[in-house]
């Protein structure tokens, strides 16, 4: 008998009462009774987007998404400014390159944040620049980009979109589609939303459709005008994802009682202290100017075999973390705090960590994350 | 959002796969499909308890049960030596008494074990002694009686059983019915074996069987005689409680997959680690002498209102420990370390523990009670 703790940035924990909800008798989609659950459920969508802006639901995963965002928000003439910093950065250049668009790279090691004055240079060098396409958090480096910064600069060229995979990031972090001036939002199930995977939601602000009906690529199934027309439908333009999306209607119910502002200050305090029992175990963080509130990531020992060790702590411990990716796969470990995540979840991260480097022959002190993490944790519970 | 973690001696947590496996539809109790499930669900008990002998399934609590067993093994001229070292050691003697019989009392301080020397001198005394009554754990003071020890010196009495109380035991530390000595050997279903409260199981030893024929107690639903007539046709006398049998099938197959010596090592190095945290918190152990394998205990400070620590502990930091009973009331902590509880349950609640003792002006050193247990469950995880 082992017990499984789920503690990688995605798939993260579902909620029982969420479980409990999708296991449910299934509701035909194409009854007023689903109509009405897609019309609650994309209310609660504008409230966790903070949002007065149009959010379509698609069935697919966060990349599909992605390539929806592609295919609607540019045209082919255009350019994309492309903030890469990380795996997820990286794949905003390949799906334009795809589509046989001309890519601006902007290139940063992972772990370190974008820089607005590079941004702002590009949009001034280049004239057809149709979107800017960044991460709010890139899940491969750990690392939060300036998004509202960033939105702050684009807003000043008409043509141009702002368009952020706040995949990692809404439902952690204080990402404001309105105030922050983002014209395309993407959120997918499986990390803040606390579902399984298959769902992606996106944000399509006013500027963004203007400029989608205009664009002239190649799209079929992520075509947002099709999908936007059946939203004032209350329902999908192909077949929804219904369980999925049933249970969304009660991870948002669950967001909605708990308040935007105290879930951003739980999981921001969730992450300091993951941070702090990373960094008391002397291990580097791996985005340490602006780590992110969804997931923390620190670099192991140069002579550990860092899949071994990630392979230990799922295999012979039950403890799933990430590792790294591409170059950084054996380097790092990667730990989630968003979602259905408490203080013993960071607790029980850090306490098997450092179990697993002591077993790796690392001079660890037992008990020393964890205490780090206790520290911070106590704020959660007054006196 | 707080996440829950059930940590009290029982009841204890019902693992995912029992939990949906009792949320299928149900079979009629009364019908092939049924009895086949109930054949081998009596099969996997007689595995459980380590016995030949018939095992009932009674609907009803582990206090009904001590009835049954009472009302079974007793006749109305007989004494009963009562080991009462607890709050369920009291429990026997008070069933005794409700039902007119004459009690010899063998009280312990809560947390020390049974003499069994002091036994063996009371059935030397008297000569008419039904049964000696006994838990193999009194979860209200965490102690373990030396069980097997009783078994050799009751067997040398032939007009007297023994009856083990082995609701928070069995499952957990090894019980053996048959190889010690044991006539009655009661299971309730909350506690080791990892559902639900409303189902109690009692083996019965062919000597228990012989003196229940000849018992004049007064009886009707725990009338064992009748149980055993419809076991041997794979039914109850009354209705059976289907879905908790139905889990139990299946927490059955679970534990004889992981089989019994490895289940009992387990829970040894839970109990172990969970042990050696409560004292690297400067805490006295309730039972020092025979701690059990099931539940531990700590004496909390003089100066500390305990009552409040476990409120606070449940209610501001969603993790439910259990406080002392009776005069131990707001004195103790006990952790829960039987059934569906693994390393990191141990780390949660020594964790919480500490902070809670830290927030109630205690002088604890974070992480201190987490390294100790730490130190002892890197054993549960080879090199």
């Amino acid at each position: 008998m082992q017990k499984s703790y789920l503690m990688a940035p995605g798939p993260t924990p579902v909620p029982e009462q969420v479980a409990l909800r999708m296991a449910a008798p299934a509701i035909h989609h194409r009854t007023p009774q689903f109509s009405r659950l897609f019309r609650e459920t994309h209310e609660g969508l504008k409230y966790l987007l903070q949002t007065e802006n149009d959010v379509l639901m698609l069935a697919s995963s966060g990349s599909g998404a992605m390539e929806g965002a592609v295919v609607n928000a540019m045209s082919s003439s255009e350019k994309a400014i492309v903030i890469n910093g990380g795996k997820f950065g990286e794949r905003w250049g390949k799906i334009c390159e795809a589509y046989g668009l001309e890519v601006l790279w902007l290139n940063y090691p992972w772990g370190a944040p974008a820089d607005p004055a590079q941004v702002e240079e590009l949009l001034l060098q280049h004239e057809n620049v149709g979107a800017v396409f960044v991460q709010a958090c890139d899940t491969a480096s750990t690392v939060a980009h300036p998004v509202a910064c960033l939105g702050k600069l684009v807003q000043k060229h008409p043509r141009t979109l702002l368009v952020v995979d706040g995949i990692t990031a809404v439902g952690a972090a204080d990402i404001a589609m309105d105030r922050d001036g983002i014209d395309m939002l993407l959120v997918g199930s499986q990390k803040a939303l606390m579902l399984p995977p298959g769902l992606a939601c996106v944000g399509v602000s006013t500027k963004a459709w203007e400029k989608i009906s205009q664009s002239d690529m190649p799209r079929f199934y992520f075509d947002f005008q099709k999908e936007r027309k059946a939203l004032a439908k209350d329902t999908t333009a192909y077949t929804p994802a219904a369980s999925l999306i049933t249970g969304l209607h009660e991870v948002l119910a669950m967001i909605r009682q708990e308040g935007l502002a105290h879930l951003h200050k739980r999981t921001e305090l969730l992450a300091r202290a993951a941070r702090a029992g990373l960094q008391a175990l002397g291990l580097e963080l791996l985005a340490p100017a602006a780590p992110a509130a969804s997931c923390s990531g620190a670099r192991l020992p140069e002579s550990l075999d860092g899949k071994a060790l990630v392979r230990y702590l799922r295999d012979t411990m039950g403890v799933t973390v990430a590792g790294g990716q591409d170059h950084l796969e054996g380097k790092i470990i990667r730990i989630n705090h968003m979602g259905y995540v408490d203080s013993f979840d960071i607790v029980t991260a850090l306490a098997a960590l450092e179990m697993a480097l002591h077993r790796f022959g690392q001079p660890v002190k037992l008990g020393q994350g964890v205490a780090a993490a206790q520290e911070i944790l106590l704020e959660r519970y007054p006196s």
